[in-house]
């Protein structure tokens, strides 16, 4: 595995007031399906719907543990996520989501680390990947 | 304020246990005074005492809403530093530690955006921050 986070997604109780506090400091976005991405020198800064982020990392937005923070590590193939997935598990992990294809295209996975902190390893042929491993978000 | 993270810091439990899994991983991490800094890309992921990190944050572990993740962003002055804290108070954060110097010679502040989620705005001149932006971590 990389040392490397792509994306951080922050779950927010309302996308509008969300959005419009990064704005008043100077970030630009862009919004796509009540999503908002950011780029953020190599990596993404997103900003989704606490509930939405916590079922797509395999939790519950309340009782889980679920920090309301997901850190994503894209990678250059299905079968990459798949390795990185099955490391985790075997360095003690809980995987909460298996490694599957998703919604946008891709395929991806979710773990918890020890203490409980969320990662997606993700597969997702619409972010580019420069050669340094920097993510490079599409004009959407 | 530059869109731009510069650290991703994670509160653990047992940061042994935390640093032994993120090892199993293949990362390779420097442990500094009961830390833990990888860098990652043109940032940083940390593992810290999950206690240290919400008191660092001006909030309690617990019953505070605090994540068990604090973003950070490395300026390059303590004027900016303020700049975008008040800049972050203005745009409706709240202010959880003023900005002000630091155990390390920096000087930081900390802010909750309005989904409380912590955001510590640092001078650290200890960190390289290079005509980029990127951080680089020191040998320490």
């Amino acid at each position: 595995m990389d040392q490397r986070i792509s994306l951080v997604t922050l779950g927010v109780g309302d996308l509008a007031r969300a959005r419009t506090f990064y704005a008043g400091l100077g970030w630009h976005g862009q919004e796509v399906e009540e999503t908002v991405f950011f780029q953020a020198g190599a990596m993404a800064l997103v900003l989704w719907d606490r509930g939405k982020l916590a079922a797509d990392s395999g939790l519950t937005a309340t009782g889980s543990g679920f920090d309301g923070v997901t850190l994503a590590q894209n990678v250059r193939s299905e079968g990459e996520v798949d390795e990185i997935v099955a490391a985790a598990r075997d360095a003690g992990a809980t995987v909460t989501r298996a490694p599957a294809p998703t919604f946008y295209g891709g395929y991806a996975g979710v773990f918890l680390d020890p203490d409980g902190h969320a990662w997606e390893i993700a597969f997702n042929p619409g972010f580019t990947l420069d050669d340094d491993g920097a993510l490079v978000l599409p004009e959407f």
